[in-house]
């Protein structure tokens, strides 16, 4: 995991950051999520409890940037020959990774501890780099492709709605039909 | 406001509850949002702490459920003679009220409380039921009408997507475009 843009990496501040984070992670994964305090998370990191505090202000907002970071894409989107083939897959992976539970949880997370709304646009400004890198692709291939809001407001937005306010079935027919939508649009 | 369904009008389950949304609105109002606690709350219910808590679990699944109520629709759409002008006057309005400060406010506040999705739930449902009042009357009419779960799609999900996570202007072009983009896809 690298550190948030603001944080200088290798500086104490990156070290506090990466090392909070880390024991959040790991005491998620050992304890659960409900047992997580930041007494409990300042000892495992090293650092004092007025430390977690100062920087994050209460556990909710750490567990919103641990969120936000989880939901960081790994790499660029694949590269599979079309516009096309390259969304549909972008959009079946994205669907699957938000609306498996831990995806919704972090998804939550990331609203919840978020008062100014940076986490959210963090998670937003992930999605439109990645189509942006598919429609870029697109256009030095020559393809006619969508712009970027536009794929947004067609694909992600449903599923994204979907996965927080509208319970029920969303699988990769469901992802492949919006971007089939949202590609026929861009023709002329 | 009228009681959650699962609540018998009249009942006395149904007056504590309209008791407490009451306080929660009340101190909300004279205190903010932020000094609420539920012994205050239950004291101005003239209720016990523990009524609360049983009831409710905690403070933040309270308050999602006084969020989804202020979130309920007051009134059928307006019937202006035709789908597009019912589901554009819809439209603005929806967006005016939940981009609006205390829009926002209630939307994250019936996501927070609410670990089973069963508010956010209500929160689409609202929207939906509404959407199919419009189409119904545009059926009547003899009008082609799009799907109501398109509807949700392209008009409801970008307005709510970009509300939570996607900050910017958001003005009543911006209604008008989704919904004319959602009827150009409702013609043969």
């Amino acid at each position: 995991m690298s550190p948030k843009p603001m944080v200088r990496p290798g500086g104490r501040s990156a070290r506090v950051q990466e090392s909070v984070h880390a024991a959040v992670r790991e005491l998620q994964a050992e304890l659960g999520r409900e047992a997580l305090t930041v007494p409990l998370v300042a000892a495992r990191a090293g650092v004092t409890p007025s430390t977690v505090y100062r920087r994050w202000g209460d556990l909710q907002e750490l567990l919103s940037d641990v969120a936000v970071e989880h939901l960081r894409p790994e790499a660029p989107p694949v590269d599979l020959g079309s516009l096309r083939a390259d969304l549909e897959a972008w959009a079946e992976q994205f669907l699957d990774e938000m609306a498996s539970p831990p995806g919704r949880a972090y998804i939550r997370d990331a609203l919840l501890g978020d008062p100014d709304g940076s986490n959210a646009g963090q998670c937003s400004a992930y999605a439109a780099e990645q189509i942006d890198v598919v429609v870029a692709r697109a256009a030095e291939r020559g393809e006619s492709a969508p712009d970027v809001e536009r794929v947004i407001d067609r694909v992600v937005a449903p599923m994204m709605y979907r996965i927080l306010f509208r319970p029920g079935e969303l699988d990769a027919a469901y992802a492949r039909a919006l971007v089939e939508h949202a590609l026929s649009l861009s023709k002329p």
